[in-house]
């Protein structure tokens, strides 16, 4: 996305020598038409005539956000462009541009082109395009990725209203199992490993619940249990969830799909009366009704509510943590 | 620059707990209504119509860009910030937006109202909002800032053409001569301490260069001698510098103004007859005539050459290195 226009070939600016501007020229060799317009001092973007840009930044950190013993550097790149696109998918944007910033160890040095092919295949698999970056040296790899979308209708947290239904796509789970799994010195299961190392930005099924009416909607990076408190503190709601109704992957549990992290699965907020079929069939991903937006509570309340299913009589008590939480982690 | 526009209250989006979400109300809390609408999946941004918009994302590592004996807190921050809105300077648009980044380490978390002080001042002076970020935890203190800017005319580095008069902004070699002063253990001039710890982004006069006709322009983070290559390269021409017509701080050399990185001043070719005193009155900084944009030299030859000043019969040897380089540092 330089000035160029999205299709055009590349028209990288040349640059001149040094060992940063080396590793820079060996990502955007990678890259090819990828990557477009980059090396001048900011990448040039022609807005889409009557729509609104959508921003996010997302950082991953080595021994934070993943090990390398866990991942490889292909998965690496690919699940940290994932994680910053998933923002937009639960915006309802579709992607334009990502701007790639990294902090690169000596130890990563020759793994870079892996890495470019991790971070390259998720942008053109949203159709996006690598606008820019930064490069230095690090202790541990760091990836920054900000990513530019474009809507002409956002999906905020915000809007979700008393009666609307709580939908989530895919099956829940994986990440916490592949975890705990790699924590406790075992394997984890396959399902379980893929939706940890690829998992999907939902970019496509985003903008489609955006289309047909979503009326608040976020991705689930924290967990289902703290993404739902998010959502319902921002819309002044209580989220009612059906322990019963969580879908998860074969390994997993109702209460780990509560508390998994890293999904990039959606919740949303809509009418009850969405075409939850027609969504499956037209993208291969299952969207299951989980729950109920009820009235606040009182200030102090609980944001979510746990019940074991639709029609079940009491709450559950559940003592979960309030988010997935990086810096207490 | 959320949805609701640039001069409204800030709208956040209510949080819910955990050590995260409380870093991010710290520095939420102390920007006040200069960050808006922060607390979404991604921001918005509804695009200034008929402009074009410019994006640069730029890291400032602890150990690696600064280090924290050098440097306030409130400095790291600003001069972070001022890192990256410089290039948005150098294409000639004005600030409207910053994403923050931030890896902070333990040690880091009693600072984050000083750090988020830095920030803030230098974005306010932009007249720009903080529309988003990121925070994780890290084991150096790492910012990654993202800016957007808009302009209907963006400066690339390659417009130079042959005969162009090469200009630059302000006094050079102050940051050189501070890191020179810390490394050898002593106390830089108070001059060069602030061009190293205060540097400003030359957005004003970027705009201002831009709309009299700059056909070229860089910022000068590399280094004047490595800038001019870049902006050679990028244009296929040869940049001559006079060595004796360099603006330099009152202990600096021009050898030094040479070679001194992270100036984030601006490098820019116009027609000659720019009226450079008009500058200095409106801006209160000089601009000076440094040189001359020749035609390309052979593939394999110099990008920049020397001479002692305009008139001087014969071309000066330097022997500097192609850029101020992170990975190599």
């Amino acid at each position: 996305m330089s000035e160029r226009g999205p299709r055009d070939t590349s028209g990288h600016v040349p640059m001149s020598g040094g060992a940063e501007f080396d590793a820079i020229r060996t990502m955007l060799a990678r890259w090819g038409a990828l990557a477009q317009g980059v090396g001048d001092d900011a990448a040039v973007l022609t807005p889409p005539p009557g729509e609104q840009l959508v921003f996010s930044t997302d950082a991953s950190v080595e021994g934070i956000h993943f090990r390398t013993a866990w991942l490889s550097p292909e998965e690496i790149g690919a699940r940290a462009t994932t994680a910053a696109l998933s923002d937009l998918a639960a915006m309802g944007a579709r992607a334009l541009a990502v701007l790639v910033a990294l902090e690169v160890p000596a130890s990563w040095q020759s793994h870079l082109l892996e890495l470019a092919d991790g971070i390259g295949g998720v942008v053109e698999q949203a159709n996006a395009r690598i606008i820019g970056g930064n490069m230095t040296r690090g202790e541990r790899l760091s990836m920054t990725l900000t990513v530019i979308g474009a809507t002409d209708r956002p999906v905020y947290r915000r809007g979700a209203r008393v009666g609307d239904a709580l939908w989530v796509t895919g099956r829940l789970g994986g990440p916490k199992h592949a975890l705990d799994a790699w924590i406790a010195g075992t394997t984890p299961a396959p399902e379980a490993r893929a939706r940890f190392a690829a998992p999907v930005a939902r970019l496509r099924e985003g903008a489609w619940l955006a289309a047909v009416g979503a009326r608040a909607m976020i991705d689930l990076s924290d967990g289902l249990w703290a993404d739902a408190g998010h959502l319902a503190a921002a819309s002044n709601v209580q989220c009612e969830l059906w322990l019963e109704a969580l879908p998860t992957i074969g390994a997993g549990t109702p209460l780990d799909a509560l508390s998994s992290g890293e999904e990039y699965e959606l919740l949303v907020a809509t009418d009850p009366d969405l075409d939850a079929d027609g969504f499956a069939r037209r993208f291969g991903v299952p969207l299951t009704r989980i729950g109920v937006v009820r009235a606040a509570a009182e200030q102090a309340g609980p944001k979510v509510v746990l019940r074991e299913s639709e029609h079940a009589p009491s709450l559950l008590r559940v003592d979960l943590p309030g988010g997935h939480d990086h810096f207490s982690a």
